[in-house]
């Protein structure tokens, strides 16, 4: 199977050397060719648009920042259904809206193309290690095709129904996790002010019910003064806005949610801290920008 | 070692059982007798009053609700206090003030009895197993010489310094529980909402970064509509206010643990689900009182 695969950021070049090590054939695009270099050197070839990438490959897969940047990726001249041959599979692997991802599947099947939802959990470090969990929404027939991809990029792979779905259980994964990081900050922020060893709070709240995935992996590049980006806070900030809209969509309040959403905008938007790890947001109290 | 034990309830029931495992010979005092009767049945020996615990053992424990409940304990008449021997070792475990604990040590002092302040965390299912994790303040000299009882009731002990500073460290434990707690009810609400499959969707989070030990142990319970206590609503309702306490007076803002805190307070006035496991948070907003 031939795979394209468009973003080459930190999580798409983790999935691509996966897929690269499992002996699949990737060509790649990148909004900017500079970011693809690590993967090209790998193996990867290089394609000019989308369009081509469509024409060129059986499964092509976008993993990109915004769902503006989706959009980009497949509509208009050089876009992905610009290029896209029946019986061809899309795959959108980028934290989107459901309605996007419903967007998409009503255009594919106009050209005879499935496209599947298909965010994905696990940071850079699941990326890398090829261990993400995959949440799928879309045709399940089509999805069940491409066992031998995720075997090759993940560890746990979840089929949750129609077309967005998959974003949806996205949007509940980073509710929890959005708290996670609400909870880790404060816990940090009141230990270090209390004059706690924060290594062995780190140890001790890791090893009973506070114990949590947030914790074990930011905690100590918290501790580290580490603020690299996993998972980069503007991405979480716009999966919380989609959250709340889905949320407001249904008239329900998630007022940890709205809370997490509050902050991290203060962080991007008055720390300039965007492009720093999700574990950034204790700044907001360590006056660190 | 002859060991005392004061507060026979879902935490202390657990611990008991593991001493009487190890071979330690255990007296109990607790409030109401009827719940003491679970660990006589297993051959720990009643004492009518705190005073009695004290003269007839080397260590004696206290593992009840509030701080007020620790005060009686302590004080009085019939208490800890005045059957205190030179020599002797009190431990609270109890989650309770850091101020208390530091009272209780100056208190000690003046009858040469070392009191520790030792809060647990790891819930129910800790306390059974023998896996609790332990937050220790005080003397660490006279900590140390108490290995062989921790080794039969936890899984991790950690000395944090002075009095008062396992009572601190046991609130950093609380502000992340509080989050993660926050988080999960969010995540369930939204996700039955828009229709998820919830088992499907603890799968999914608790093989990525949303992975948290309350979603993985309370989730499950949700699920079943298991509202049982593994750790009180009100005990954490508690906790949660004695950690925004110290936080005030350190002028110290914690936004998402007085969240937890409001929507707590709702939980056992409104609901009166005080005495429901913490997981009954969700009830605010499945209306199921």
């Amino acid at each position: 199977m031939k795979i394209g695969f468009i973003g080459t950021g930190v999580m798409g070049t983790g999935v691509i050397n996966n897929l690269l090590k499992h002996d699949f054939e990737v060509e790649v695009f990148n909004r900017t060719k500079a970011h693809a270099q690590k993967v090209i050197e790998r193996g990867a070839k290089w394609v000019d648009t989308p369009k081509e990438l469509a024409e060129q490959n059986d499964l092509v897969i976008t993993m990109v920042g915004y769902p503006d940047d989706v959009k980009a990726q497949y509509y208009g001249p050089e876009g992905l259904f610009a290029g896209a041959k029946s019986g061809q599979i899309f795959m959108d692997m980028t934290t989107s809206t459901p309605t996007l991802a419903q967007e998409l599947v009503k255009e594919g099947l106009n050209r005879h193309v499935v496209v599947l939802d298909a965010p994905v959990s696990g940071g850079d470090v699941g990326a890398r290690e090829g261990t993400l969990t995959v949440m799928v929404g879309g045709d399940k027939v089509i999805f069940e095709t491409l066992t031998p991809v995720f075997d090759a990029i993940a560890g746990r792979v979840n089929y949750f129904g129609d077309a967005g779905w998959g974003q949806h259980a996205k949007m509940a994964n980073q509710i929890m996790i959005a708290a996670t990081m609400l909870g880790m900050s404060e816990t940090l922020v009141y230990a270090k002010k209390v004059g706690l060893s924060l290594p062995l709070v780190l140890d001790t709240l890791n090893g009973g019910s506070a114990q949590n995935w947030s914790l074990e992996n930011y905690g100590p590049r918290i501790l580290k003064g580490d603020f690299q980006p996993g998972f980069y806070a503007k991405h979480l900030l716009k999966d919380l806005r989609i959250a709340l809209d889905e949320a407001e969509k249904m008239n329900l309040a998630l007022p940890a949610t709205a809370l997490a959403e509050t902050l991290y905008e203060k962080l991007v938007d008055e720390k300039h801290s965007g492009d720093a790890g999700t574990q950034a947001l204790i700044k907001l109290w360590w006056g660190q920008a």
